[in-house]
């Protein structure tokens, strides 16, 4: 057996080289790290006997078998001073899986998509997006922090922004899309168990929140004649938090928040704060949008607060396919491990590959549930578990109805 | 009559133009511009009779009569980018009054401190507490941003560190102090009001807290898993807010909070934070104090969140003398005002002048209750009406049993 779970982590250990800083690994779209990692991972898709190709907007693709194709990936760029595993996990994992299934009745694609994380160029899932037939041209002009556009940094990576459009799969060829990758969150590791099966991934809502009220001096301003932006802000952080928790698997936060003048002797005249929601139906998150909105009327009229909310991001659930699901906890319990399904508060590739076709997510614990910094960790038995059950999965694929 | 409000107001205009910075006010203890404001107020003082020194700490000092002294004055530093008014107000209407009030059965002294606001050394109130016998000889080494001591500061000021000691007046050849200053709050301007008679300079407790729960991904920890700073720092804003609403002429404030990592899309890890507590009796405060730190511990016991809480300033509330507030309130009266007793929620030179003689402060009506900043205004009206007060306090002052 060459998926020994030592041989893939010491894979994604030398993957982690790969990186565009000196110390640590940061590995952004389009990169000179990235074209290293791509030839890294082309080498070991070859070895896994696909047959391999970088595709007009930067993917790199391994291929194998017959006509109509099962999609199996994740993305090789990473945030800035990353960990190991987020990604680069599910690429390297699915290698060595479609290597160990041996012949299968069906063709694999194994995807290492170049931009999910979105750190480079306003744009995000560019990669998902080209295979899904959805990335739209003008993404090609949005900047990095250098001036240079997706398209110039695309040219000079070997890619062709002509060809995007033709990178598109025609839904009748695809049978499906899975995705492996690190659960990000501590529901695995605080229930004991090495995987998950993921019923969707959350859709989002995010709002800009400005509350303006009097500043004024601590020491001097009566309480009664007091408009207080921050006392305000946090009837409202309380009501975000209530929301939050009046169903099960929504979350709503407040993450970042800023108090002007913000000194220890003034009372504060403006907030400003972020709400992100997030749940596995629209309609639950729709309806927490409602209640917050409702909510925050409420406390601004009470306390004479000038309010004003903005929404900057509004994303839909997608829902992993029925079908797919049901055979990855198949496979989950083929392997002695109950299956838990549970949705993703993290956006994927899957969320943009869901446009082309069904997809499903597999999470495997991570330590903590700690992502996005080096303390990211899997262990050695999750690894393994994780392309146990992938290869379970593909032996028994049914895709016919 | 000479101490006509414009001639007053003109004063402080002139005075207005002596600064650090080219543009704007900032007139820091024992600087050129302390200097040159020194020479000018000087040179009012002898128009107004009186005869002048500058003290060892760098106090103006102008006297007039016997032996028995009633003291008057305010201070002629300012903050950065400041009004025309806080402090220079008190002086300058203290010369005009004493000016106009002609002979008195008792001494005057006009003192124009130096150093009240506190920016420029980490010591504050310098020069009142060596009116006082409280200066603190260690102040000397304090040092400016720099580098430079105020004792290196005083030298080259013409001052004199060895002789600040013999500064301290006797408390048996003191009748009191009295000092006119802005309200620096709104209560005056809200009840239509000119003046107001300070009971009494609040006492104040700073806490710096910091409220530790875990940082998280605001879209994978799901809201029972979560121990979110914010929201317990957002519960303990709350309950200083209603604590600080519980007792007549109490504040409680939190100013300043910061969240950390701070991202819309992380759960808060920590929230570190800063109450002010004011209130005219010590009893009052302290209670306060208490209330809050027994609602923290709930707070933080309810959430499992970790709390630390540091006092980084307690000051005992000065009461002002009975007997000079109610000859003040007379003085009011016979000006067909009603007299309003309220608190004085910021800091003054009285504060320190306390420790050697009784004191007494009136307040002046202040545009929007607003000080520190260049927007700080009062009326010719109003700036008429303190110093017709005043005059009418100093011709009535009774001083023996």
């Amino acid at each position: 057996m060459d998926f020994m779970a030592e041989f893939l982590l010491r894979r994604l250990a030398e993957l982690a080289t790969l990186s565009d800083t000196p110390d640590g690994l940061t590995r952004l779209f389009l990169s000179p790290a990235h074209k290293s990692a791509l030839a890294l991972v082309e080498g070991w898709m070859r070895e896994a006997g696909l047959t391999t190709h970088m595709d007009a907007i930067g993917n790199l693709v391994g291929r194998k078998g017959g006509s109509r194709t099962l999609l199996l990936g994740s993305h090789i760029d990473t945030v800035r001073d990353a960990g190991w595993y987020d990604g680069n996990f599910g690429v390297l994992a699915a290698i060595q899986a479609v290597q160990a299934a041996g012949d299968l009745p069906y063709a694999v694609e194994i995807i290492a998509f170049g931009d999910e994380e979105g750190v480079r160029f306003p744009q995000t899932l560019s990669g998902a997006r080209a295979i899904a037939g959805t990335f739209k041209p003008e993404a090609l002009a949005g900047r990095d922090a250098d001036g240079i556009s997706m398209g110039e940094a695309l040219v000079a990576f070997g890619g062709n922004p002509g060809g995007i459009a033709a990178v598109a799969r025609q839904p009748a060829d695809i049978l499906g899309y899975v995705e492996l990758h690190i659960e990000q969150g501590p529901v695995l590791e605080a229930e004991n168990l090495p995987v998950g099966v993921v019923t969707a991934i959350n859709g989002a809502s995010r709002f800009a929140v400005v509350v303006t009220g009097d500043a004024g001096h601590a020491g001097t301003v009566p309480m009664p004649m007091r408009r207080d932006a921050l006392a305000a802000a946090s009837e409202m952080v309380l009501a975000v938090e209530a929301i939050g928790r009046s169903a099960p698997e929504l979350v709503a936060t407040v993450g970042a928040l800023a108090v002007h003048p913000g000194a220890p002797n003034s009372v504060p005249g403006m907030v400003k704060f972020t709400i992100d929601i997030r749940a596995p139906l629209d309609a639950t998150r729709h309806e927490a949008v409602l209640a917050i909105t409702n909510a925050f009327d409420r406390i601004a009229g009470s306390r004479n607060i000038d309010l004003s909310m903005t929404q900057t991001h509004d994303a839909p659930a997608v829902i992993c396919a029925g079908r797919l699901r049901e055979q990855l906890a198949a496979a989950v319990k083929a392997n002695g491990i109950p299956p838990r399904f549970l949705p993703s508060g993290a956006g994927h590739d899957a969320m943009a590959v869901a446009d082309l076709c069904p997809v499903a997510m597999l999470f495997v614990r991570c330590k903590g549930g700690i992502s996005h910094t080096p303390a990211e960790s899997i262990t050695l038995e999750d690894a393994q578990t994780a392309v146990d059950v992938l290869v379970e999965f593909l032996r028994k694929f049914r895709y016919d109805d």
